[in-house]
């Protein structure tokens, strides 16, 4: 795995402040986990309001989170007064989301002034273990900010 | 735009039935606003469970309305006694999606016994012009019901 | 369909003469067969180099073709002293290739100063009839001429 | 990296003669460098048929290798009398593909019984050097092979 050095000392409380500000992953209960240089950990219980008809977590929460968690391991490497905008995303689908917890696993594949590409994995935790149930691929964008730092 | 016949005569209560089944759909109050034969469409009203930082239509909400209403719009032409999963989707975003409602129309591009491709794009309504802020492209594939007809 | 603007007159020409400098659709014999603004069509004909092992028309070559109309549908659009680069594609392939001539129409879904948005089309011409073979969803940026217009 | 099991202890014979009859990977002159379970490698070396209009090689062949480098990686685990289709794939471009070769090593990340997922990395060598430019996402198809094993 690439180590990557970020341009924003500060990138940390940057991700989890507007992480914070996310109404969407608020109202979801979905946590900001683990935020490092160009990598980020989303974590979501199980609660019915997560589920699809079945009882499995939710396609579109796994791809929502997905989304999030690689658009935050992207902006852990932009330079301080930036935003970052999810361009596009890809989502593959591997097995049923069946478990206590879902693990999304942001990577940034290759950073850039412009655009950043990123990747993420989603796992879901089943009697202690792991097993991998979504793929994701992303581009992203970097616009300078627009708001004041007040 | 393609005229597709239903396999299932009921193919609207079936969907609409499933649709109410989704623990996420309702949590976030997203409604089912149409379904005919190849085509859904979802609607989302504004409110802040909904949004991102910025007070826009939150991506990740974007990106499971797109995959939602394309998946509905693929099960409407599956015959009777079947499932359908997502195998994956791609969502491009075109624009800040701002306004009152964000409107998902999901669209079938080809049926399959298999699978099926489907299509969907997300506008925003604002002042009463919709504007067309995401596009998708997925793959759905068709399984057998579970769950006996009881 | 909607329609489009050029930024630059003489954005005939100007695709034109990028296309022929491309040796891989020149070696393929693919030829560009219309342009119109935010529009392309790439026309292949049946000879055994386009083909896969059982006679039908390569999905590698239909990629090819979908990401090069896509990009120069984009292309047409833009400024004078413009690069286009694609960022990313989706190709969705939905039938079996199987015809005389493989006809591929791109389309600007969203043009954009930095970000288009384009989607294209495959055709399978047979027996005289056009049978839709795959879809593609794509991103291309504009970049600054490298070159001096000498 | 997974190591996976082969149900064909022949696949190696299988894919080399799968992708010999493929008149597009062999008027391109791209070679099989290596197969092994679940893996596999294209390599293309520097002629001006695969080049686009700056000297690089071109997305369109980047795209074609990735997809067959996917694709044979996803063959390679498959049951004889197998036949392998590609249903959708994804493509980021990275950076410009400059160098001597393109090398594409094909991956699988989920091998199924109907439905596969695999990935694939495109590097340029470079002076002694690889460097990473574009990656892809695929699903593909499993089909009873059609012509007799004779």
């Amino acid at each position: 795995m690439t180590d990557f050095t970020p341009q924003n000392p500060d990138y940390a409380r940057v991700v989890a402040e507007s992480f914070a500000r996310q109404g969407l992953m608020q109202g979801l209960g979905i946590a900001l986990a683990e935020v490092a240089p160009g990598r980020c950990v989303l974590v979501a219980g199980h609660h019915p309001g997560l589920l699809q008809q079945h009882g499995y977590f939710h396609g579109a929460l796994i791809g929502a989170m997905l989304d999030c968690a690689g658009g935050y391991a992207a902006y852990s490497l932009m330079p301080p007064q930036s935003e970052v905008l999810t361009t596009e995303y890809k989502v593959n689908f591997l097995a049923a989301a069946e478990g206590e917890r879902l693990i999304v696993r942001g990577t940034v594949v290759k950073p850039g002034r412009t655009l950043t590409v990123a990747t993420a994995e989603a796992f879901c935790l089943r009697d202690g273990e792991e097993r991998l149930c979504a793929v994701m691929l992303q581009s992203l964008i970097r616009l300078p900010a627009k708001e004041p730092a007040a």
